[in-house]
């Protein structure tokens, strides 16, 4: 039945993404052919320790309630409760900056936040890192916006940055700790990009769900960077910091100053959310409440500690067999080069049949991830010695 | 700081929403000079009872799944887990409708799903009734699209159909059980529209949230009418189903038949909801699942039949005064002519200041809701007798 509704035609620019189905194609082929491998997966883009105690504490006592009349919960404001909204700019005092509850709304993940942030633009240009996590650029195609690429490669340290640009007003995607890449901007190289957007009338948006993991002195937050309350909107999660990928919520904030073509930036994402979004449901709120408390708090950084000792195992062995790659310190992702020059797939395919360790091929990121490989934090420990052992012995 | 990228400029078109707030100033002020006064509030759009008692179990049993490693869940399904869509697939059994597993997709809300969906489309032009819940209108004036409306008056008893239409390609919304008219579509009348849909290719987005609340032989889904498979989605909600208003879960049917532009909708959707969400809380996918099981819906079924028995004494009494009304039989609103002419406004007014009664002015919903005026049953029983007996004495 094709109907005569006009369609979003950016939709037919969409690529198909290939790369997690055809990763499992080739991992199901090889364990046909092989039945008594025993492969190992670090490839994983997922966490899997379990919420921890203070979390379902919280979330427990939060369904009880939600069982009894007296304590019953309806509809939450369309931004998240207050004891939310407070618990996260508490959160953002860690990092000595000042966020106002009012500028904080809650959603249900920054890959939404990320997505519908997006409408309140008009036409204009987008960079993006090359590689990065597919969902800016897609969400930029479906609404045919005019994308450029900003490239990170070896001679940056996988982080691309501003000098050289020309133009203005433009929408910027920077994510630090970078998916996949690990790499983590310092102070002054943020602040680089903070002073090119002011001068060209530019939006960042600045994705921090890795922030957790950073280790040593790099900016958690883009507001650690005098002049970004002009000139960026900062998208958190709970997924990585809190092991919220399955319990879903996140933040998002923007600052009051923030406005274009006379409209606020905060009242235009407001009315977004309050038309299109009937906020988080109030056990997770609960739950992510609990994640941010000093004991919530400490556990999260176990959890955290857990996956970074797994990322040290893995940095180490590339170091010894010296290896160029970036992440693994203040990231769960290593980004690391091909050895022997070769392309990512075909390490992919030499790792699987060689030592039946799965990863991910960097072309899969974008045309800067060719040559590069993605391995993860996320699995566990003894996994993860296992993977170790094998490169040690596979890798030159 | 007034940067340089260019908005959204179809948000200057936004009406403020004055209605709750206003509303809400009123009665703060009589408040105010009546201290002592106790107000009834028939004017929520919320529910108050508390979540059943399968839906806490089955939520208080996922939290601790949650809770540890060999269980623990992380990202979901982007449309939801098969257990909760093969539940939603047995819902439809319960009206004879077959819906395969695959043509439905969980989300967070109907909300969400209503304001979202209409990014897969174009620039096509856009029937919503009137007077009708806010959200469809103000989806469209976000992106810009042509809005005409169609109609409700006490001549169609506030049920809006397609004769005298012309055109084509339109998207149409239709909600039915009706938000704030409480009138149903019968079965005759909604075949008219899925004939008139597909005769003008034009595409129906089906608002069913409060399909649990019909009593009698009215359709719960459009898929109990004949052609509607080539024409319709439909949105539903476990908001008032299951009390649900604070625990979000609800889900959007795309037919695999539908096509538009050469594109699949049902592929579309899917690319929209994987690039822009990641999916419901596994805890509440089980709370959802719990509450379409036999116990479960027996359960929610004795939550709406305790608003139903309210919204029946609300309707009683405008009976035996001879008040027009639609309503109150398979909805929990009911939408009262104002007495003796009066504005809406008037009315809310009379009401409050005469006996302490606060409901909806009918205005608040469209051109077409001046002079009218939304109570609804979702007060106690006990607030709701009270208000009654009030009524009973104030209105002619």
């Amino acid at each position: 039945m094709n109907m005569k509704i006009k369609i979003n035609e950016n939709y037919k620019n969409l690529k198909k993404s290939y790369l997690f189905s055809e990763i499992a194609k080739r991992v199901k082929a090889y364990s046909e052919e092989n039945p008594s491998a025993k492969i190992i997966r670090l490839g994983i883009g997922d966490v899997t320790l379990p919420l921890t105690r203070s979390v379902t504490e919280a979330m427990t006592k939060a369904v009880a309630e939600m069982g009894e009349r007296e304590t019953f919960h309806g509809y939450a404001p369309d931004n998240g409760y207050d004891f939310l909204r407070e618990a996260i700019s508490r959160h953002y005092k860690r990092f000595g900056v000042d966020i106002p509850v009012e500028e904080i709304s809650v959603s249900d993940g920054a890959k939404s936040d990320v997505g519908n942030i997006t409408e309140l633009f008009g036409d204009n240009p987008v960079l993006i890192p090359d590689p990065v996590y597919p969902v800016y650029y897609d969400s930029n195609v479906m609404s045919g916006r005019r994308i450029s690429f900003i490239r990170a490669d070896e001679t940056n340290g996988f982080l691309p940055m501003p000098e050289g640009l020309s133009g203005e007003g433009y929408i910027i995607y920077l994510c630090s700790p970078n998916n996949p890449t690990g790499a983590v901007y310092d102070h002054a190289s943020l602040k680089r990009w903070v002073d090119f957007a002011v001068s060209t009338g530019s939006l960042i948006l600045y994705d921090s769900a890795y922030e957790a993991y950073i280790h040593g002195n790099f900016p958690h937050t883009i507001y650690e960077i005098e002049g970004a309350r002009a000139c960026a909107i900062e998208i958190c999660s709970f997924s990585k910091t809190a092991g919220f990928t399955g319990t879903r919520c996140s933040w998002t904030v923007v600052p009051s100053e923030l406005s274009a073509g006379g409209m606020s930036l905060r009242e235009m994402w407001e009315r977004r959310q309050a038309t299109k979004f009937n906020g988080v449901p109030y056990v997770v709120q609960r739950g992510a409440e609990a994640a941010l408390s000093d004991t919530g708090y400490a556990e999260c950084m176990e959890l955290v500690g857990y996956y970074m000792k797994n990322a040290a195992l893995i940095a180490g062995v590339l170091r010894e067999k010296g290896i160029f790659f970036t992440g693994g310190t203040s990231s769960p992702y290593i980004w690391m080069r091909c050895p022997s020059g070769m392309d990512s797939w075909s390490f992919f395919d030499s790792l699987l049949h060689g030592i039946q360790v799965v990863g991910t091929p960097g072309a899969g990121f974008g045309e800067c991830g060719e040559g590069y490989f993605r391995l993860t934090s996320f699995g566990s420990r003894e996994a993860t010695e296992e993977a170790v052992a094998r490169l040690r012995g596979f890798l030159q």
